[in-house]
This record gives structure tokens, sequence and C-alpha cells, in this order.
């Protein structure tokens, strides 16, 4: 499986067609972010889907990023159920909540749809407007849907290996 | 591409045989975790892949978790790199680091090898023991190589969707 290459080929979709995402494509994403692993396998990850108008408005109020999107995915996890490291009592849940995100960003663009991750919310407002319990904290934001027709693409660049690895 | 497959598939893997993993493949997994979108595209991975036998012998001083290990990837995150959520200055290094740990977790099951995430270890500890600099964060550990033989996979069990899922 070229994996490298949908790494390559994936880039921060900004702009969506009208079109909504079918109910089966929206499972096989959830199904990305079910299989994850996660920290001790507490699986503390849970995931809104935004989709209803309502919701959809409201998410506006909290976030420039929405890009108009009709399907929105906010992955959050459970403090009470995520590991805390021993040594120093960090929450793994941050962590966790990533791995999901990240495998349900890749499953979007496998399925030829398109996401941003969006990370600049305030994370007490979101909780607030979607009134989520005190212990469900929102980590992502992925605003998903079919690429706009004529997209252009903004593949980012990235540094040259050597310029973040050590051999030791 | 049957990504969710490979999903599926997936597992920690706990035992390596004892054949070392090739160069080029090492470049590959580099190549996934340099290829992760991270926040503002600021790239604040560094990665150490522990390789020498001096390394690889302190590496077993932090953590039980190495499974005799021949190559393990240590990723980091550069802490006066990282971007700060404006609202509450949370550091979105760890997020980064995360994405980056689970683009090469992907790649190196893709190429028919094995690993584990490991987070049980002492950050500090980590710090001292490779002499890293003050503001080079450790976050996660993937000891990898060819599993052994004849493993027996230990495919973790999943909560079901709506375990962890509501739409909104």
């Amino acid at each position: 499986m070229d994996l490298l290459n949908l790494f390559k080929e994936r880039y921060s979709v900004r702009k969506f067609s009208g079109k909504k995402i079918e109910e089966e494509k929206i499972n096989q994403i959830l199904e990305a972010g079910r299989l994850a692993p996660t920290a001790v396998n507490n699986q503390p990850q849970r995931i809104y889907v935004i989709k209803s108008e309502e919701a959809l408005d409201k998410l506006k109020t909290v976030t420039p990023y929405t890009f108009n999107t009709q399907t929105a995915f906010l992955i959050c996890y459970d403090n009470t159920i995520s590991w805390k490291r021993p040594f120093d009592g960090m929450d793994f849940g941050y962590i966790d909540a990533s791995i999901v995100t990240t495998q349900m960003m890749l499953e979007i663009a496998n399925l030829g749809l398109g996401a941003t991750w969006v990370g600049y919310f305030d994370a007490k407002v979101m909780s607030k407007t979607f009134n989520l319990p005190e212990n469900i904290i929102p980590v992502a934001l992925l605003p998903a849907g079919y690429p706009d027709a004529a997209p252009s693409p903004r593949h980012a660049e990235r540094l040259a290996i050597n310029e973040t690895v050590k051999y030791i």
C-alpha cells in the first residue's frame, strides 16, 4: 500500500463543494478513529459529529475556521478515563485524541474527501457552546467535506529529514 | 487503498526477530513523520533514531519497554518552535509529536514491521540520559523491528462506535 503517497498528497482542504458526506463514509471515518490505539487501550476518545444546522451555526461562533462545512468532527477525550503517566501525572488524553484524529484525517483523505485539522478555538468556549460535561475535553476539530471542484491544493513545505532527525 | 484494513490489522508488536531494519526502511519511516501536518506547519518534531549499542543500553535504563529492539525512534518536540494556542497557552508540541508518531507507526506496520507506542517513561530521566537540550521534550518512543517469526498478534478490543460517538 502506498501509504507515503497518501501522506504526501494529503493537504488541508479549506474549501468544500456543497455535497454532503454520505452516512457510509462518515461511518468509515468514525471506524478509523475507533481502531486507533490509545494508552493502555483506555479509549478515552469521545467524538461529536456536528451536522445539524443548529450545531453548525453554533460552531461558527466558536472558531472562524469552519470553512462552511456541513460535517465537522469534534474529537474530545474523557479525563476520567484517560491514562495519567505515573511519573508526572501527564494526561495522555491529548495524545490519544491526537492519534484518533490523525487516523480519521487520513481516512478522510483516503476516501477522496478533505479536512483541515483545526486547533484554533477556546476549549472552554467550545465546551460551553455544546454543553459538554466537565470531564469531556475538546482537542481537535475536523471540518470535512468534498473538496471544491476546482481546488488549489496547497501542499505545505516540509523541512528535510536531516533538519529534524539525529542518529544516536 | 484499504487504509481501514491497515488500522485493523496493526497491533502492538512486543517481540522482535533479530533482523535489523534496513536503512531504506528507516528512511521511509522518517519520511512518514516528515510529511505529517503540524500546527501552523511549525514542524517542531525532533526525532532521535536510537540504534547504537551504547544508546540502546542507555534506553533500557529509562523504560522496561524496549522489547530488546535494535532500532527505536524517540519522538520529541522543540518547545521554542511549537505553536502555543493563544486562548490558554496550550503547547501544541504534544499534539504535533503525536501526529508525527502516528504516521510513523502506521508506516512501520505498512512496511511489514512492528512497533509499540511507549509512553511509559519519565521524560526528565529520558532527557538526562540522552543529554537532550532543555527545549527538547520527549513525547513518544517507538521500539521497532521485524515481528518475531511466530507472533501471536494481540488485537486489542475496541468499544463500539455508539459508545464513543454522538451526533449533534
